[in-house]
């Protein structure tokens, strides 16, 4: 089984699967239980009152769905959208390109606003569609909140003001796979339709949970929507809700503990903590990955994400290299570039159950990589750069003051 | 979290989820990974060549499915087939129910053959259909090997004779949810198109994967589906296999774990052995429910179930208040009479990793449970009833001889 | 590493180590911590406290050693006394007989008393030697409270009442590891000096601390005491608890964590409710006994032990044998007849976080052994006499009422 | 329980409990088992062969003993030695005292030498006094081969020749505890007699398991020595080992299978591996304290350990500052100074299951707690030193070239 052993532990630094903390290994330590019994409902009741706080949501409906972050996708799309429906989306990284295939696959009209990888949605062109939509016939703006192949995180704050601007209706569809529960999101503030994440992700649990959170508008377009669907279909949840069972399904026992520890953690250390800590993070990475001399894939500084940096190489190097040799002699596990910045740029997450020293001894693992590799890097400088910098920003542990 | 608690362990005798034997909650019990490094395709490539062996296949192709296996139902119809198509679906009970609901929302045009519940497939039927059929109107005959809410298990031999007999090209698909590594099933052998399984049921691990085996029939039919599909979508799957890399989206690191830890025990103990296991415990069973002067919801011996048993409860007994009381009373989980079924059957599941004295402790739970609510039992007559039968017929455990 | 696989959980009716919860086996599954920070004290702070609530004793001082029974036997008695001491102990089984054979390598003049094996300690004969002794040459009366070997519990307010009697002085000192927990035990209000118990056994943890609870009586003897000792010295821990660090050498911090949830549990349950619950056990377990034709090796129903049993075999019978199949076929783990009974009696330990249908499927078990090995039983006797007496006693599980 | 919570890991760095790999903890994470069936001695067997290994001993009896490393102590003394038996023993810090502080209280005349904390055994005042004791009064040399409280390892291969030299027959008691299994040890070669370790340290395991090896002249001694115990006699270990049974009372199931686990990882990785491994990152370590401009507490090179680095605090700092600042706010744990160096110097534990990445986070956490409390560090400066080394040095891991 553990033909892969290495010493120590590994470096998981890629931008998910993430660390999971020990408190959910073990809340997930555990043998199945039937969840027709009373126990499995009554803890369900409280998760999805309680997970509607990370959407920063009071009127949404959050759906658990046993899938990954893809079959999100699926279910916000198929529950609110019907085959030929006009869609906007943008294109700027590996995982907008999946989900754009996914609206053009499950049969959307998909008009595709693209940038250049390394830049955020291209909003201007959002503003003129939807201006020239004086007929309604954009359903859904579909736009990734942060995308993960570039480290690029868009501005919904604006999307909604655009469509404000323009009092225009399309349903607003967020990935939220690499954002929420540790960007800013704020669902109700911002009139996200469908919002969206993966328990792999932030949540720092395993793979398995696709949560979906629907506004009362996706609820009401749900009813007409034609789309064929039975597994990610929200009116079966829905009956089982009103039942008082909410399964219609089995679902995962352990990831329903699971989930029960990991919101335990984020609201223990409170919601915006967590928010502030992966700026931190991020920020400390920007730091050295300046101090090394390399650029980061985000074009301007608006759009840097808090969850992943994508450094970019220089010509003579190919990235995957970089990700090959730090797993086979450091043990860290880094993202590789994919599609289009594949070989250009290696990514760094940093998202989850994470602190400043797990962050800084991947640095320091990058650092000697990048040196293996003929970078010419003066070693301890990204490390010292992001300490400088956690030094004086780190706040002590509430638990221990 | 454990709201729940009480003194001792929790007799888990649903027919799913079903109890993880601990070596595989061991195996589990461990962080995230990169599922892009070169270990998890190492070990995926492994655990696809060693899942055809519970599907007694060398020429079927697996997919491991982040799903459950009402996922995986909607897995093997779209992929195979097209909205409009014509499919042959026994309804015999609460699951058969239910797959025929997803064909029909799915937009398939479901020839439906009802058996009463208790009653197995009605195959002659099935025949008379395909012999009326000589323009291959049929694309699928589907069909569960054995439904779980009434303890019916089908004759896929049988099926598998009719096609041929009509030499009709129909597909079939096999639910074999509750049946797959417990009953004796062929996929080769019976040609069987599409087989699928949860991995909550007799692989006993956690939910969270569906296992689809298409036959080379079945790929073939797939590339020219027309069904919108993209999680479910074979064929994405089938890239990433060619890359060898596996997976189009994030896998459940631990479920993979998981399946090897439950592989490598069902290969130690021998599958063989274990649906020899599964047939003993049953029979065990039954003989119980005779001594108890109950009936088996299941009309004829040929249709008995080995991995779950309904039993009929007498007319003035309400069979959910029999499941209530054994959680509340004696920490033991039974199952519910689903549908045209509640009230009048309870249900015990004897599938997955167990063994003759779990199961005594369930038939003894049972018996006073049934005192409880007022039926006249002798206390010990079930159980002794079933040890006769296991003190005969129970080998040695084979690393212990 | 799991060479010993069969299908099935093993089912451990050893009276000791006994089956641990699955909340405490997740509370143990850890990573080691500093033990000289801060939260270790605290944690352990709190379960010194917490720990005297099931010794019964608000005077009492307890040490929580990283030791066995046997390691807490030698700190109770080198800690009060000197070498050449006298002392009264009772042989009434092999565990009994263990102690005795401690004390007098120990260098401690032992005074013996002996009964048959199957009978309680012979407190007349206690009562005449303190009656002679009116030079208080005796230091201090040594008692097993349960011998685990013969399943014989031990009166102990009368051994209070005999030196209360007499007036003596010398110290009680218990041995209480098969019963603490488990069995209605006051040490205030019986005026212990010195209890002890073992992690394994009633509190359902791993092997590896001793508990060893000292009256400020026993106390006050260890400061005279000349026995030489280190790794037990009550000083040392005295002392750290003084500076409120706790620990003189490096604790388990897993089997802190795992006291905390067993303790929890216990609490939560309520330890009269546990108590309550291990004659209930124990109870049916000697009403099978009864209905199998067997006798109880215990002599007397005042000595009826409730946390083990000893069976008594027929002649035409090796117990062993019994003890043997058991785990070869039926993966069931009984206690062997230990020393003087060897071969004559096998042992069902009831004691710990067990439940009905856990003892019922033991139970089972049994009567097909005895079957197996020609013992003519009717299979279902036991169970059933067991079973009439639990659905009549068996309370409602207080967390789902 | 988990009121300590911070967020992401804790980076566990002092010496001892040391982190356990995964491997292991899933290892433990178990229900108790009957230690009397054949799984638990065919485990034992085995494992007293394989834990000889990591002595480097062919001819040394081991004992698994269920204490910690001062049973240990105890366990190597009482069986050896009598009462006013003369050893000659060496105060070089804390872990030395504390021995000499037992040696002294279980009666034995103990012969100090002394010698500046920071600095080694003194052995030329051996060589003078074994030189002297021609009547051969001095019956053990015992020795600590690695002052955990400064980080000084001393010479045993040199206490061998000095013995040779004088053909002086003492015996040679190591206290192997944060030696043995890290820095190259050879109980054979050097004719240690008794060797021991604690399970917390190199072997990374919990706490609980006292490991100690004797010579067959040790054994031999053993026979003769007058010294009361019970608990830590060998005598009834040897004799279970006789009969096959192995346990004269019962083990802790977790930390067999647990040992057996690390065991495992040890011999995958090579124990010369190992050693070679707890070297670079020492080396690592100490590179990093002179970037830093600060003093290692051991005085010479020749002294410095490979498991632990002492590290010299500037007089206007009190280093348990450092300990608490880096718990407090970096979730890091250091080791404090003790008695004659508290305040004086803090510890950095890198010894067991450990690797490049997590020391150099380990080591950033310092830098910044150092600038934390005033001290003028060049942050990334000890980093980027250890990193040349670690970069220049570090070997593929064997298992993913």
């Amino acid at each position: 089984m553990d033909y892969v052993y290495g010493p120590g532990r590994n470096h998981l630094f890629v931008p998910g699967p993430v660390n999971i903390p020990d408190q959910v290994i073990r809340a997930m330590n555990r043998n199945n239980e039937d969840y027709r019994s009373p126990a499995i409902p009554a803890l369900t009741k409280i998760l999805l009152e309680d997970v509607k706080k990370i959407f920063k949501t009071t009127t949404g409906t959050p759906f658990l769905i046993p899938t990954t972050g893809t079959g999100a996708w699926e279910s916000a799309l198929t529950n609110t959208l019907s085959p030929g429906d006009r869609t906007i989306s943008f294109m700027i990284g590996q995982f907008s390109l999946l989900w754009i295939d996914q609206q053009q696959r499950l049969g959307f009209n998909v008009d595709v606003v693209e940038s250049e990888w390394g830049q955020g949605a291209n909003l201007d062109i959002l503003a003129s569609k939807l201006a020239a939509d004086t007929a309604h016939t954009i359903k859904a703006v579909c736009i990734v909140h942060n995308e993960t192949a570039t480290g690029v995180t868009n501005n919904l704050a604006r999307v909604r003001k655009i469509l404000d601007d323009y009092r225009h209706p399309a349903l607003i569809l967020v990935d939220g796979v690499s954002s929420i529960c540790a960007l800013d999101f704020r669902m109700d503030e911002w009139g996200v339709d469908v919002a969206l994440t993966g328990s792999q992700k932030a949540l720092s649990l395993p793979t398995g949970m696709g949560i979906v959170c629907a506004s009362p508008k996706a609820l009401e377009a749900s009813k007409t929507s034609k789309s064929y669907k039975v597994f990610f279909d929200w009116k079966d949840y829905l009956k089982f809700y009103q039942m008082g069972t909410y399964w219609p399904y089995t679902p995962s026992i352990q990831l329903l503990y699971g989930l029960r520890a990991a919101l335990d953690l984020i609201f223990e250390e409170g919601l915006d903590n967590v928010i502030a800590r992966h700026n931190r993070l991020a920020t400390g990475t920007r730091l050295a990955v300046e101090a090394w001399g390399l650029k980061n894939c985000t074009q301007k500084e608006e759009w840097f994400s808090d969850t992943v940096t994508a450094v970019v190489v220089p010509p003579y190097i190919e990235s995957s290299e970089i990700v090959r040799r730090a797993w086979k002699r450091y043990n860290l596990s880094l993202g590789l570039g994919l599609n289009k910045v594949a070989g250009k740029v290696f990514r760094i997450g940093h998202l989850g159950n994470l602190n400043e020293l797990q962050l800084l001894g991947c640095l320091a693992g990058v650092e000697m990589v990048l040196k293996d590799v003929g970078y010419p890097i003066k070693l301890g400088s990204g490390v010292g750069a992001a300490s400088a910098y956690f030094q004086n920003t780190t706040p002590l542990i509430a638990s221990r003051i």
